[in-house]
């Protein structure tokens, strides 16, 4: 067996107790595998005298994770700090300087400055892997950039923020509204510290890019995801969506079109009976669609120590075996600009609306979307006692555009009380 | 970019072709993924003259894959010939004498054979991959040899034979008997040349050895996989699954024991709303549970020219990127034998039987039960207009030594007909 492969973890939160946990526990199992023993040098962390769940007496301390990545002793440096930009992003480069390998699990440094990072390592023959920065324990990256290298990808998409996918589960199965749904959540200590990385489809959408860069040999590129959170969706919403076969999901979508690569991460209605229908609480789902592989379907825990620890140790195996290439499947060089495509897939659309109770409201609507060609697949009014009625109308296929541009002018018609509410039906 | 790796395929059925035919196709992108260009230098086949969907010229023609192993322009040779022993496996062995790595879809060559050559490549220091040879297009053994590798398995179970489930879902939605079924599966080219590898579950058998002996750090033995085909099935028993929430499914599972490895392909009954339950026609599906990732879902195509063509260049890829891995993932020194565990795990059972008309005769059946500790969780009893009547049974927890001893005591009174049917619950 060949000499020790040498780690220096920097983070101590969750997964980094959790990395160090499983090498303490299974470090004979681990290195049987990955063919060299695998050790831990030092580590680094804000609060060196925080309690920790774990004995760390035999690594060495540095205060300077930047001076962790540089440490002579370390060969992979697995940096679990966190954040787009800061000291977890210094570090990195520092790292790759240093003419270390990574492991991260920093998914908003490598949705922002993706190729900056994978043209530096390039150049200096490292690498960088990321499996545990998307979904968890799934190995998703890897199946997509090393399982399914002789596919060309038409769409990757999929539930990618358990927390998200929480919340809208407890709302429909226990009827409550999104701001209980979110509070039970939070009292969980699900949510992220800043929720709206959650909410907002933040998160999510970083992972996205990740896939999207892998999948379609782009350049990462999360400024051009298409947000819309779930704080929009209302328990409404989930009864007339479960009335009609479908559930609503935080739904990642990245395609190619006729011009360009559309990414997209919102909610969606999709068939009850389907994989993605079906998915409840935390678990995270991937949707892979290829010329070859056919679709791949992919499922698990998208957080939590063990799944995420699991990953970063993965990674770190697959370097113990020699396995060594660029950052996205292919060389950095390669990745070409996204050519932003205006969400130009039809698809059928999910509408509500409030409608003012007086003659011709409904003649209005309808009207409006006739002018747009949007035609109507079904439409229910339910009964009601106040001034405006509730009024679902599931389209036929139409383009975004056409339905933004409905709903632009019920907006400013004098018939409904508050702007109408479009979720997008993905085809699953 | 490196120097190219040179390919030399041996077996141009489904398969071969199917990998020709993309490494012509999309050759710049598998290149730019694999970091080094994809060449064939050779191939070979039984007959040089059939008509193939491909255009062949370009390559050298080896009338003997042996011959074509050794070849000095071959890097790499991918054996689509198949079969447990005969030429496949001499010119594997070939291969590895000739120090070529080898990627091979030969489930039953390495079932049978899987520890002797991976103890060659390892004494040859070459590679045997084989992600081709389970599930298809799914990346099943990538995600459980490499991905997974921080994590002691105990669970990995599934469905692993496309046309079995094919004609269990058949004879479910189109409420056909067996034998209609397994005539469509025939005239639709579904089954193998020996339709008793299908049927019987020698097929999935073999995949199943290959994943426990990952999972579990085993030497491959399929000697000691459990079989049960899927002809005892009758429509009666997928109605009457049906009627209690289950379907049936041939399940492969393989789980460690307290004196043991337990590995089984059989058909169970598991719930209809699992993913496992509403896994339909050809699909696959793999069910990994594990210490750290916890429980890991993967489906996808589990056969066709493309999905296994995809797997099979997934494999010639990670080579040209310098995954170096023993064949199992971990030394073949270090794999240990199975003890093979008596399956001991108890779990409720289905069981159905023709019960003579007469009196005392479900009190006998219900005695026989009791005496061998085995307790009644649900029973019915049809209308009938016969001497015999359908009597269903769901037991609670039973030992399958229980169940076996019960069912021979029954098919030696003279209460039943014929000897009960029994099927297990198996807990997804």
């Amino acid at each position: 067996m060949d000499k020790p492969l040498r780690l220096g973890i920097a983070g101590l939160g969750t997964v980094g107790i959790g990395v160090i946990k499983i090498i303490q526990r299974d470090a004979a199992l681990i290195s049987a595998r990955a063919g060299r023993n695998i050790v831990i040098s030092a580590v680094s962390a804000r609060y060196p005298s925080k309690q920790r769940d774990v004995d760390l007496s035999r690594y060495s301390w540095e205060a300077d994770p930047i001076k962790l990545a540089q440490r002579t002793d370390v060969d992979i440096f697995v940096e679990l700090i966190g954040g787009a930009d800061g000291v977890g992003k210094d570090s990195v480069e520092a790292a790759i300087a240093a003419r270390k390998d990574v492991v991260t699990a920093n998914k908003a440094m490598l949705a922002h400055h993706g190729q900056h990072l994978a043209e530096q390592a390039e150049s200096g023959k490292t690498c960088i892997r990321f499996e545990a920065a998307v979904a968890g324990g799934i190995p998703v990256v890897k199946s997509l950039s090393e399982g399914l290298s002789a596919n060309t990808v038409s769409r990757v998409m999929g539930v990618m923020n358990g927390t998200c996918n929480f919340i809208l589960t407890r709302m429909e199965k226990a009827g409550l509204p999104y701001e209980q749904a979110f509070a039970e959540a939070h009292s969980l200590g699900y949510l992220e510290s800043d929720p709206r990385l959650d909410i907002d489809g933040i998160d999510a959408g970083h992972k996205l890019a990740l896939l999207a860069a892998i999948a379609f040999g782009t350049r990462p590129d999360f400024n051009n995801v298409d947000l819309e959170g779930i704080d929009q969706v209302s328990i409404e919403d989930i009864h007339a969506a479960a009335d009609m076969g479908f559930k609503i999901k935080l739904l990642g979508v990245a395609q190619r079109t006729t011009c360009g690569l559309e990414q997209r991460m919102h909610p969606c209605l999709v068939p009850a009976t389907s994989p993605l229908g079906q998915l409840d609480g935390g678990t995270n789902m991937i949707v892979i669609e290829s010329s070859a592989a056919e679709q791949i379907v992919l499922s698990g825990p998208g957080a939590g120590e063990g799944p995420t620890a699991s990953a970063v140790i993965g990674d770190v195996c697959d370097l113990a075996r020699g396995l060594r290439m660029p950052v996205f499947g292919q060389s950095a060089k390669n990745l070409t600009a996204i050519e932003k495509s205006q969400s130009e897939l039809p698809a059928p659309y999910y509408l509500r609306m409030s409608l003012l109770d007086k003659p011709g409201s409904l003649a209005k609507i309808a009207g409006i979307l006739g002018e747009n060609s949007v035609s109507i697949d079904r439409m229910r009014q339910k009964r009601h006692d106040s001034r405006s009625a509730p009024v679902i109308i599931v389209t036929h296929k139409a383009t975004p555009a056409a339905i933004g541009e409905a709903i632009d002018q019920m907006s400013h018609s004098d018939t409904i009380t508050d702007p109408p509410v479009a979720f997008r039906i993905e085809h699953v």
